[in-house]
């Protein structure tokens, strides 16, 4: 079921400048018996993600009765995109821009219904560094189809990129992260990549368990070295790497309990 | 009037991924009496664009029939988008892409009507250096975004920008020229800018008239330097920038010669 501003209709506008431009931002997550999981969390990236393009966001509430229109009674998937709306043609911001909200829903994906290892790869791709657009969850994400398209093995699950400096920056569709000495280290995200809500959900637990956290800029080596490695985000959660190319690891046992972590509500 | 997949309507699906990820291509055409105006350029431009994003181009006279369809009979524009269409969630490329293709027609803009010198300003927005996506007109334009709401004076036509190396890349809507001894000079766009088919054409225009042409890496004092400094783009051909910022220039003669034969066609 897909809702758009609030009607039930799978089509928008062909002058829209999220298709025009990718002028919009968007949210993946779970939803669990009709209500959405983390949610939060994830209207407060949304806001946030809003603000930063200068775009209105929508009421909470209403934002939420409508993702609970479109979920399922049992698990699922919803997606949420934000756009700057239908305009006239030319990059300049409309006048009286109204946003486009899209809700749509989807089953959730087989990888995300059982808490198995995961198998990655490096990618060739480089991302480009842009601080004015790093972190969000915009919607300009040729780099990641482009990374995306690199592999066909079904048996790979993810992607990880390095930006143009070689700094290690986050899985295709995942954040990264790994421990080494019980510390935890995940990529400073301040010029490419996008700062996730199950991301910032792991780094608040792992706070709550008394772990050492780094947030600084790594390269492949370190992971690498790492002890165990995991990548993460609102739709599989938090998932062990087994094996990086020609790299494997035995579990260190930290992905449970982190992501275990990820899903208390202590706040 | 719209058109998508040879049908006449104003929408596409909501679940295309021309509106998920940006993941597709387009151009913009001036037309002439139903007739896209350069039209073997564009196609050949649209064609090049497609292939390096692995997208499915339509056959060339099939187009141009849905353009000269949505043309008016007298002057215009026309926005080709192509996308890689409606998919299942996810990065990955879909199994069977069926190129959504959309033809929109808009009157031609007042700017475009009168060949008017231009006044233009730097803006703060740095473009982000991504080889595998420079030149290319996709649709991933959020920092043209970003850069065209940097200001709101309609005296200012246009915004030049460029790369967080500091050169100088391309205006927001439009190509960079000057000239300097009687020779062309324009910015190398192999790291990131569009390379329009304006630009293509002005650059085989002055290598008609002898000129000597210089495609590098530039920096602002370069443009600062210049005799005559020029912007171009489909829709409104060559305009002299008779002043940037607090920079002003007297016309040097060459706007005019070159725009007129931006226009000869003599392939």
């Amino acid at each position: 079921m897909i809702r758009v501003n609030g009607q039930t209709t799978d089509s928008v506008s062909a002058r829209d400048r999220g298709l025009a431009y990718g002028d919009g931002v968007f949210r993946t997550l779970r939803t669990q018996a009709g209500q959405p999981v983390w949610w939060e969390d994830h209207y407060a990236k949304l806001a946030a993600d809003c603000a930063a393009l200068m775009l209105e966001c929508p009421d909470q509430a209403e934002l939420c009765a409508e993702v609970c229109q479109v979920a399922g009674t049992g698990q699922g998937v919803v997606k949420i995109v934000l756009t700057r709306g239908a305009g006239a043609r030319g990059y300049a911001l409309p006048p009286e821009p109204a946003t486009t909200c899209i809700v749509l829903a989807s089953v959730l994906p087989q990888h995300a219904q059982v808490f198995d290892d995961v198998r990655a790869r490096w990618c060739e791709l480089k991302l480009a560094r842009q601080p004015r657009l790093a972190g969000i969850k915009h919607l300009n994400r040729l780099e990641n189809v482009l990374a995306r398209a690199e592999w066909n093995d079904p048996a790979i699950a993810e992607g990880l990129v390095c930006d143009d400096s070689g700094a290690v920056i986050s899985g295709v569709m995942s954040n990264l992260f790994w421990i080494k000495d019980g510390e935890l280290f995940t990529p400073d995200l301040s010029q490419c990549g996008v700062a996730g809500v199950a991301r910032m959900r792991l780094l608040r637990a792992a706070a709550r368990l008394g772990m050492g956290i780094h947030i600084d800029r790594f390269l492949p080596a370190d992971i690498l070295a790492a002890d165990e490695v995991m990548i993460c985000n609102s739709v599989m959660g938090v998932r062990r790497v087994a094996r990086l190319d020609d790299t494997t690891w035995s579990p260190a046992g930290w992905t449970p309990t982190l992501n275990n972590a990820l899903y208390e509500n202590l706040d």
